[in-house]
């Protein structure tokens, strides 16, 4: 068996604009697609998802992201630590009721960052768990660093530690756009689809993306592409795909070559 | 810094005999007089708690102390992982609203067992923690385990776990009667306190708790002596006391030799 890793994307499992909104439907729906793809063919997965309006608002008022640099930032901290999980618990609850046998697997709990980047972690929990058949849950979180204190890592970052242990194959990144555009799609209409990005094409797409759409806590679209070109480099198949249509999830998991391919 | 470590049972902060019913007044005092002895004294804390009702219904229900054993067994881990976290999440928000900076560590998540017992773990996102002032927050949880499967494992062991890692100092128990009796006190009247258990009297005692009181699917009273004896034979002064009374757990985080002392 093969490792795949996806994402569903914070933005596209809550609103980011509303505080703690859920969006039920679209999450329920992701985790049936997820679990009906698992029926109809045997795939060994590891299912993250990103915080969006959850551990966004007391990240932002306490900037986490900078570390400990004022007397409030360890109340920040726990404060964003515990919405995370509270958000983490919902989507578990939630692929619980699809059928899955979910695991929550908090990422601050098996790995320290180094000023904002995965310095050490401990995998062999998802491992055991992925060996005998379980879906472990990571999520981006709020982590302790050995530098600053405290730092934010993205679901990508987090992902992309088990990728490189794990050895996975693919790695799926749901969102709310088709893929990759030259700008945000949702803003302007001119925005042009990006179907592949390689290692040629990859510096003037970055050009593109500097600077523009889908900036929260972690980066946005520029960060999300750095990070799987990053893996891609690894021999990791990525792939950035819209999780608003019904079934493009399901049809990922099962092979299909659709959104953005980043190899 | 001296390392102390409390538990604060599970049959304490739930009643055991309904299913996940929160014993509310109770864990928010607790978490008060947590938080008054910190402001008092800086200690170095890390506070586990069991899982009473919550996770112990969904255990018993599928046998998850058994490893996998039939093809419900994956589920049942799923709902007793998801049951105990659920838990967590309560203790840790009652923690941060009386003042602590707390932060759940997921024992599930940094830790494997092989045989019920702790074969690897990795304790730096505590120990990053610890020196900068949060309060780590694990707790009892079922794990993945590298020969059945999956397992159980008790707040005592994994606190232990933390306790030999990170050379603890104390290790605190906090429960439902004033420390360990020869017999239930709460079913048998005639039942008489222990103050003291030493490597000369262990084995007594251990005859008489046998088969005796406060079993649950972590192993009762006799397993949490047996786990506190160990921990006191690598000089971890371990103590049983009553949470049930107001004041003692914050008495005996200032250093009050109450309740049975384990050494």
């Amino acid at each position: 068996l093969t490792l795949t890793l996806v994402k569903l994307g914070g933005s596209l499992i809550t609103d980011k604009r509303k505080k703690e909104f859920l969006e039920k439907k679209t999450l329920a729906r992701l985790c049936k697609e997820i679990h009906s793809a698992r029926k109809e063919k045997r795939i060994e997965l590891v299912a993250g998802h990103g915080g969006g309006s959850f551990p966004h608002y007391p990240a932002h008022r306490y900037k986490v992201m900078q570390g400990i640099h004022n007397k409030n930032s360890l109340k920040g901290f726990a404060l964003t630590n515990d919405a995370a999980a509270r958000l983490n618990r919902i989507v578990v609850k939630e692929l619980i009721k699809a059928g899955e046998n979910a695991v929550s697997v908090q990422p601050s709990a098996w790995l320290v960052a180094e000023n904002g980047k995965v310095k050490a972690s401990f995998t062999e929990p998802i491992r055991t768990y992925l060996k005998n058949g379980l879906l472990p849950v990571p999520y981006g979180d709020a982590v302790a660093d050995t530098k600053k204190g405290i730092a934010i890592l993205s679901t990508e970052q987090i992902l992309g530690e088990i990728a490189i242990k794990l050895k996975a194959e693919r790695f799926i990144v749901v969102g709310r756009t088709r893929g990759v555009f030259t700008d945000d799609p949702l803003k302007n209409k001119k925005a042009e689809f990006i179907p592949l990005i390689d290692s040629h094409s990859y510096s003037s797409v970055e050009r593109m993306l500097k600077g523009s759409y889908g900036k929260d806590v972690t980066g946005g679209m520029l960060h999300k592409v750095k990070q799987l070109m990053a893996l891609s480099r690894k021999g990791i198949k990525c792939q950035i795909i819209s999780g608003t249509k019904k079934g493009n999830l399901k049809k990922a998991l099962l092979g299909e070559s659709i959104g953005t391919i980043i190899q």
